[in-house]
C-alpha cells in the first residue's frame, strides 16, 4: 500500500482523489529514516532549560570536598570506641584537633572537615565530660561509634568526573540553576530543529487560529518555530521556508480539491513528494516530501486534520531530530462515551478531561484547539466501548503536575 | 494530636524534640483554612501563558461572522432541490447572487458568505449545466440538498458573549496567541502568590543546590519566587521576607538541635507558630505559622526533607492561593521494589522512572533533586509490595508530553 502511494506521489490528485493511501506505519517509517538527530552545540548553562543534553554532565568537583561531620559531636577513631558502653565507659582525651592521635577526641561542628585520622562522629549524648571543661578534658565514651558514623564522605553526593545527569535528559526548569550552582558553566545540547510554519488562514478571512497553536506545539516538542501566513505565490513561499529550516510544515491546500495546489507547488519548487494520502483519520490528505535539505510536511488546513497529522507525524519528526525522548508514562483514563472507528485506518479522537474521565469531542473545526488530549484507535481496532480504560495523550502538561 | 502539637508550638523544642506531632491531615487543614484565592488582576493577553483565568473568556465576535459556504458549489434554497435525483433532475436558474429568488442558484466559493435566502451548498458534482455557460444558465440538479448542507453557520465556532475558555483554566503555551488572534486584548487572571525563599546553604560551605530547586518548583506551582540566602540575623531576614510576600519558605534550622533557631526567630520577629512537628516522613520538623500577613513555612534544611515538605504542604498553599487546580490524572506505575513505611506517618518516597517502572530511591541528600517524582504512602498503610501499581506524582512534566 505504501509502495502504491509512493508510486502515485508525482501525480496530480486534484479532482481525482487518492486512489491508494500509505499505511500509517509506512509514513512513520519514512519519517524515521529521514529525521536524524541534529548535531550538538555548546551553550551557556543559563539558557539550557528544556534543552536536550548531547553528552552527560560529569561532576566538576567532589561534593563534599572532604569527609565532613554530619552532626555536632566529637570526631573520633571508631576503633578507639570499641566495646564502650554505659557500664564500661572508655576514656578519650579531648584535643583541639590540631593533631589526632590514638585515643584523641575533637569537638566538631556539623559540616566541618573531619581531622586527619578520625572516621566517625560521636554525638554529644554518647559521651560524658569528666571535668565539665569541654577542651583538653577527659571524655568518658558510653557508646561505640561505627566506622563512618555521622560522616558525609568526600564525593558521596557528587564525584568529580562521574555522571550527574545523563545524556538525552531534557533539562527541567530547575536544572540550569542546579548546574550553575555546581560550577558547570556550559553544556553540550542537541541543536533544536528549526521548523518553518506556513499557514493558509481561513478562506472567510477570519483570523488564523491554527498558526499560533502549531507554534506552541512545536516549542513543546523541542523545535524552534517560525511562521509566515501565505500571502504571495505558494511555490516561492515554500522555497523560502525550506531554505532556512530543517522542517517545513505547510498547513492547507493538501487535499484533492480544485484549488489544492500545495503538492504541485512543492514539485514546481523542485521538491519531491514521497507519500501523499495516508490512512490516518483525520489528516488523510497529508503529504511527506523533501525540498533541498528540508523535510516538508503538507498538512490539511482544517484544524482537526492538521493537528491530528501534526501530533502523529510532524511531532515525531521534530522530537526525533531534537533528541526529545518519547515519554515513559501515558495515563490510562476511562472513556465517557464509546468511540467507533474503521478497520485499516489509524484514528485520532480529541478528548476533554474532566473528573478523571475522558469525553470524546465532536470533530468540529475548533474542538482540537481546546481539547485536553487525544486517544488513538489503532488500524486493527474498531474502537473502544464506553467505560473502557484507554491511553490518553495530553496536549499540554501545564497544570498537570500533580499533588496527591 | 494536632491540638497537642498546637499547644506546644510556643515552646522551645531545641534539645527536647517533638513530644507530639500534628497529623498530616491537621497540617493540610491549617493550610486550607489560611491559603485563600488571591484577587484577580488584568494583564495583556501576551503575558498570560501559565496564568489562571479569574473569569471566563467570552467570545468577542461571532465566528464565522456570517453563514458561509464550506465547499465550492452552488448556494441554493434546500427546499428548491426537494425530490431531485439523477432520473428526475430539477431545473434552477444560475444567477450572480445579487438577489436570490425561488428557484435561483448562485455559484459560491468555499468561505464566501451565503446569499440571503439560501441555506445549503450544492457541490458541483450534484448539478449539471444545461448550456455550458456557468452564469445565467439553467442548472439541472441531480441530488437533493439538506438544509444547512455545506454551510458553516454564523457563530458555529465561537459566539459573541459565549464562553470560549472557562474560569480556572491555567492558560497553555498556545492560548495567549489564540486569544490574541480572536481579538482579546486583556485577560483577568488570579494574582500569583509571591513566595520569599530563605535558604541556609550547607554548613560545609558547598553551593546551595536546594534554593534553585525550590524556585523552579514554585514557578511550576504558579508562584512567583524570590530568594535570599541567610547571611545576617535570622529574625531580621524573616521579617524582611514576610513584609513583601504572601508566603515565606524558610529552609533550614527547623529541627530540635541546639542551633535550630528558625522557630525562636519567628517568635522573636513577632510571628506565631501554629504547628511544629508533623507526622510526615521525611519532613517531620516542618513548622507552620504566620508573620504579619504572610504565611510562614519553616522547612527542614536537608534536601529530601525540605522537598517532601515542599511538595506535600508548601506546594498546596501556593497552588491554592494562585487558583491552580489539582490535577485530574495521576499515572499508575508498577514499583520495582517494595516500599516499607510506618503506620501513623504519611511517607513520601522519591522514585526514578525508567521503562514504565518506578524505582524507589535511597533518601541520600541529593537524590530528590534528580528524582522523577514520588510515591505517597498514607498513614494507614505499611507500604507497597514490589510490582504493585501505585500513583506516581511527577516533579516536572517537561518531556512528559506524549506521543503514542
Amino acid at each position: 500500500m505504501a509502495d502504491g502511494a509512493a508510486a502515485r506521489s508525482d501525480e496530480d490528485v486534484r479532482l481525482f482523489g487518492f486512489a491508494t493511501r500509505a499505511t500509517f506505519a509506512a509514513a512513520l517509517s519514512w519519517i524515521g529514516d529521514r529525521a536524524k538527530l541534529l548535531a550538538p552545540e555548546t551553550i551557556p548553562v543559563c539558557c539550557a532549560a528544556h534543552r536536550v543534553l548531547a553528552a552527560p554532565i560529569l561532576g566538576p568537583i567532589d561534593r563534599p570536598d572532604a569527609d565532613r561531620a554530619a552532626r555536632d559531636g566529637y570526631a573520633v577513631r571508631a576503633a578507639d570506641t570499641e566495646a564502650a558502653d554505659s557500664y564500661t565507659p572508655l576514656l578519650l582525651r579531648v584535643t583541639d584537633g590540631s593533631a589526632s592521635q590514638l585515643g584523641d577526641a575533637t569537638i566538631i561542628a556539623s559540616g566541618a572537615a573531619m581531622p586527619a585520622g578520625t572516621d566517625a562522629v560521636l554525638p554529644f549524648e554518647m559521651a560524658v565530660h569528666q571535668n565539665g571543661a569541654q577542651q583538653d578534658g577527659a571524655l568518658a565514651v558510653t557508646a561505640q561509634a561505627a566506622p563512618g558514623a555521622w560522616v558525609r564522605r568526600r564525593g558521596s553526593e557528587i564525584q568529580a568526573g562521574r555522571e550527574v545527569l545523563a545524556a538525552g535528559r531534557r533539562l527541567r526548569t530547575g536544572d540550569p540553576a542546579f548546574l550553575a550552582a555546581l560550577g558547570v558553566p556550559e553544556v553540550d545540547v542537541v541543536r533544536r530543529p528549526t521548523v518553518a510554519v506556513v499557514t493558509i488562514g481561513p478562506k472567510s478571512g477570519d483570523a488564523d487560529l491554527l498558526g499560533p497553536t502549531l507554534l506552541a506545539r512545536i516549542g513543546r516538542d523541542g523545535g524552534c518555530g517560525t511562521r509566515a501566513s501565505i500571502r504571495g505565490e505558494l511555490q516561492a513561499m515554500l522555497a523560502d521556508a525550506a531554505a532556512g529550516a530543517d522542517l517545513v510544515i505547510m498547513a492547507g491546500r493538501s487535499g484533492c480539491g480544485a484549488d489544492d495546489d500545495a503538492a504541485p507547488a512543492l514539485r514546481a519548487a523542485g521538491g519531491t513528494l514521497a507519500l501523499h494520502g495516508i490512512a490516518l483519520q483525520p489528516g488523510e490528505s497529508t503529504g511527506l516530501g523533501q525540498l533541498g535539505r528540508a523535510m516538508v510536511l503538507l498538512l490539511p488546513g482544517d484544524p482537526p486534520s492538521c493537528l491530528a497529522a501534526y501530533e502523529m507525524l510532524a511531532a515525531r519528526a521534530i522530537r526525533r531530530s531534537g533528541g526529545v525522548a518519547e515519554p515513559d508514562l501515558v495515563p490510562m483514563v476511562p472513556l465517557d462515551r464509546k468511540i467507533v472507528s474503521a478497520i485499516g485506518v489509524v484514528e485520532l479522537v480529541f478528548v476533554r478531561l474532566r473528573d478523571r474521565r475522558a469525553t470524546p469531542l465532536a470533530a468540529d473545526s475548533l474542538a482540537p484547539l481546546h481539547a485536553d488530549g487525544y486517544v488513538v484507535v489503532p488500524e486493527t481496532s474498531e474502537g473502544f466501548a464506553a467505560g473502557s480504560l484507554v491511553p490518553v495523550y495530553p496536549f499540554d502538561t501545564a497544570g498537570w503536575t500533580t499533588l496527591p
